[in-house]
């Protein structure tokens, strides 16, 4: 068989198989997977390098699906290349199935989840940048997003940054297929639109038909030339291309064909063929040798030293840096605010910096982690709000990314709401499997630091902004999942419950309530997710009064935390939440914790409140 | 005075003015407003058509400062036109002041805050679109972007909309003084490469020296001419510009002079001034009539019809479009499934499709209530959360919109977690003075989208993907902060508190409960936030044990809304709280609601559990 017969057979049952398992699921979206078939058909055939029975080959290719709608046609890709069988193909989207609707790194061919458009370019980049200044291995990114797609900003974020970084070793190949799911794109099939922007931001572009296997050859062709600079590939294709029932016809996205429609879309593309194609493998390449792992030594701080613990996270990244070298750094151009630059400067080869632009910066860590290397990133906590659908997406990924939020509430004073994280626990929180930290003292930050390290999934570490006093020396140790007590007795009538910022608000309000006579205990609640449920139930059932502050609206944070790990626990004690319940404005930090409700003066009323509404005979 | 004499001299007081306030804050960032200042003076002296006094006069201009890190500019300015005084300026910064660090519509001449860069072109876009399309009046929009922020995606995505948009009404300043916070932008002062990025995307463009008076005049003259395509302006200016001590040096980001410094850069500026401009007023224009509101007639569902909540949210929306001129609705190009396109068709004017850029769908929106059309925002929940960033400063802007996520939780099947919202409630809660509504059958959703009109302020709704029966009558009412009580008696062992797709699983488990002798009450809990208080409470008093479902992640949900309403009842009736608690997959939405463990067998079980649980002397 010719090369161009062969590619066209293998197309064809790149389409026949995208129908057949989305008809047998009752849905998915073939005519999305059918456009692009003739661009994967030469791809497999012909240009990927990778070991179908190694996916972790550090020099094989990566290709990553961002329109992950076209799932039918990735699947089929993989029964092609011989990683899955057609009954597993016909498992897709049922349940307990690998194939679900959209993929996932359950399947080990696949590097991130997709399916969240706009994103896999993002992602790519970060991959490309460990190949190009970490790994320094000869592996292609290769990209196929779709059209519609393209409007997500995200996109436009990766084309500045892979130029930026020259990144010679990613390609973005582009399904024109004109419709998107509801009627067509803004550019349509004008492919010179797509082409001139990303020409403006500094890409290489090839303008092709879609359809055309020479074209696409050519162009495979020319990205692998090895230069400095991406390559986006503008291929105008016919959504549902082969089927006359639904080739470039609005109305048929993600819409499976009735068994009858399928039966004859089948038939119209010349039946089903069982190809299997050798994927040429990788380049053979000296695998990644990075030093051994030193002694890590961490940041040290004495107690009467006032430090903020962001410039403590940045001391504890140097020091993780120098122990362990799989570890790189990412900020997004406020380095000199969350104190990264400490790294930077220590180890520029392993910092880079993603500017204004945090869709990128959390979408190269996840790109970083495919390759093994353990990225934290880095801005103010109010701004990762910009990528949460990014962190969502990669637990979706089951990425190991470490994120540092600094700026957190409204104690950073005059530069008002914007700048404050409010939200950043409840957002965190609420992400699958993540780990939220919260220090309020430098020692402890470096020692969370090394925990986030060493802690799979999505880690968060919230910092301040403000310097404030050294309340732990630096060989006390912190367990994610654990607390601190930071004042006790015997006698105490009420727990204050504080984390970050609030701890050292509870410690005065402590003090003055002792004073008063009313022994109070304080927990560092450092461990917000995972939460410390066993020293939460010790305070309920010796103090029998619990009253939770934080520096947080009072929607999904620390105290709703308190209350979800105080729920099983009987008697249930007297509670009260101190949050920001309004809108700050500017003004010094303590004029802020104050106005909020949060500083140690609310807190001591509220926990004389509660001890005042402790039943009558104590619960102890 | 000559003109050009009259624009130095006010550039040199808008400098002066900008280091003045912010020496006297002892923060801010007066080398941002200095790079800037030769381009306000001359758009506020010859260009800008604003009614100081009249702030909300229909035909005026808006001015969007994008850069709100550069508020000295702005307040100074505000000064310069009469606004307010020099003793109001030098408050800045200061608790209670509205001059706040960075710009919010606490001052009446704010259209919105900004301050999260990289936010103001796509929130003018949504001005724009009311001047053009609803509103058809000639006030021009102009932006303010700093360099830096041209890094973000959300830009990209505005620069895309206008354009397609032909927002000939629209111009974006670009102040391109090099220097970001920690360094150099990517771009530097290749103003060319920005020009060569907008004209691709569809833009004039116009490259200036930001400090030539007659090349400014020049091109916001130019800008002024009535075309269809909107107009970037790229300035190459100096950061700092006019003080030695800080023009175009790295290192002065964001930090105040000190006091021998300031007197010496007023001194090399000039000294003080005073002027005061009297600014264009607005072209007279005919002020917006709309008819009158009508008569609102609600869809209306029967009982024994299965209708799912995203299709009644349609059906709603073209009612109240009917009734309510002031209705706008926008998508984000899924109006197809969110059925915003029942609306799109019976009111195309009112409709905007902003494609797959759900940060562009929600700035639109918060631009679109400034002239104070109502928006109604929709695309799926998962996909709000790549907008987060926008939702949290629609907040601090005192936005008006309405937002409604369809597809939410794993209830809808074989998509997979990437589609799934399963944060949603966690995100929407977290944001200040924000609605959180959540109906599980398509009478109750009609009834809420009403609410949802007339309820200032953020307000999230939240739909499911599956049809569900109906359960309630059409001529029920559902008031923002109620509850719904669907099975109940008087030996009611347990509460069932369920909303969305868990209310009927809630009621198949209290159905098989009352059958096993174990009567239970199943309250639907639509109102996320504000919850229904009192309806828990009774809840707790009369059943003495609660059991919450929810298609949502456990962390920041309907749970912990519930914990955080019961938490101040005593005595704590005994609570389980379900929720989906592993990353899930593919599968039909029973095996998923099943597999979480928020399918009614799990529910059944968990009252159950907690009536085991209850202490031996019933509460009751």
């Amino acid at each position: 068989m010719s090369q161009a017969d062969r590619w066209r057979e293998l197309a064809q049952q790149l389409r026949v198989d995208s129908i057949r398992c989305s008809t047998e699921a009752g849905s998915g979206h073939p005519t999305s997977s059918m456009s692009a078939a003739d661009l994967m058909a030469v791809l497999l055939d012909g240009h990927l390098r990778y070991a179908v029975a190694d996916p972790k080959n550090p020099a094989g290719d990566h290709l990553i699906f961002s329109k992950g709608h076209a799932s039918p046609l990735l699947y089929s890709m993989f029964k092609a290349a011989g990683a899955i069988s057609d009954a597993d193909l016909l498992r897709f989207r049922t349940f307990g199935s690998p194939l679900e609707g959209h993929p996932t790194p359950v399947l080990p061919w696949v590097d991130v989840a997709t399916g969240s458009l706009g994103q896999g370019l993002a992602i790519a980049v970060g991959v490309a940048l460990a190949g190009k200044y970490l790994d320094k291995l000869p592996y292609r990114v290769w990209v196929l997003s779709g059209d519609s797609e393209m409007a997500e900003g995200a996109v436009w974020e990766a084309v500045e940054h892979a130029a930026y970084y020259q990144l010679g070793n990613l390609t973005c190949i582009v399904d024109v297929n004109r419709l998107g799911q509801r009627g067509e794109t803004m550019v349509r099939w004008n492919t010179a639109a797509f082409a001139a922007r990303a020409h403006a931001f500094g890409w290489r572009t090839v303008e092709i038909d879609g359809h055309e296997f020479d074209q696409i050859d050519a162009a495979y062709t020319e990205a692998g030339r090895a230069t400095d600079v991406p390559v986006m590939i503008l291929a105008k294709t016919h959504k549902g291309r082969g089927v006359s029932l639904v080739e470039d016809k609005n109305g048929w996205h993600g819409k499976a064909l009735s068994k009858e429609q399928a039966a004859a879309a089948v038939a119209e593309l010349g039946g089903e063929r069982h190809l299997t194609i050798q994927v040429r493998p990788p380049q053979s390449a000296d695998p990644v040798t990075l030093p051994p792992s030193g002694t890590l030594s961490l940041p040290a701080y004495r107690k009467g030293d006032a430090v903020s613990t962001r410039r403590a996270y940045g001391d504890a990244l140097k020091a993780i840096g120098q122990a362990f070298p799989n570890v790189v750094v990412l900020d997004g151009e406020v380095n000199n605010s969350t104190y990264a630059e400490t790294f930077a400067e220590a180890f520029p080869g392993r910092y880079f910096e993603m500017f204004i632009a945090e869709q990128q910066l959390v979408a190269a860590a996840v790109g970083l982690q495919v390759r093994g290397w353990v990225p934290f990133a880095s801005t103010f906590a109010a701004f990762f709000t910009r990528a949460y659908d990014f962190i969502r997406m990669a637990a979706v990924s089951r990425a190991n990314v470490k994120l540092c939020g600094s700026h957190a509430g409204v104690s950073i004073g005059q530069d008002g709401p914007s700048q404050m994280g409010l939200e950043d626990l409840a957002m965190m929180r609420a992400v699958s499997g993540s780990t939220v930290l919260y220090p309020s003292d430098p020692n402890q930050t470096a020692h969370l630091v090394a925990a986030a390290l060493h802690r799979p999934g999505v880690v968060y570490l919230r910092t301040t902004r403000e310097k404030t006093p050294v309340l732990y020396d630096p060989d006390e140790t912190f367990e994610i999942g654990g607390s601190a007590v930071l004042r006790s007795s015997a006698l105490d009538q009420a727990t204050i419950v504080a984390a970050g910022i609030t701890v050292h608000e509870a410690l005065k309000a402590a003090d003055a309530l002792a004073a008063d006579g009313i022994p109070t205990r304080v927990l560092d609640a450092y461990s917000v997710k995972p939460i410390d449920e066993g020293a939460l139930h010790a305070a309920a059932r010796d103090t029998g009064a619990v009253v939770v502050s934080e520096d947080h609206w009072p929607e999904g944070g620390l105290g709703e935390a308190v209350l979800a790990a105080l729920a099983g626990f009987a008697p249930f004690p007297v509670v009260r939440t101190l949050g920001v319940r309004a809108m700050p404005g500017s003004g010094t930090p303590e004029e802020l914790l104050d106005a909020a409700g949060i500083g140690a003066g609310h807190i001591a009323e509220a926990v004389r409140a509660a001890v005042a509404h402790k039943p009558a005979p104590a619960r102890r």
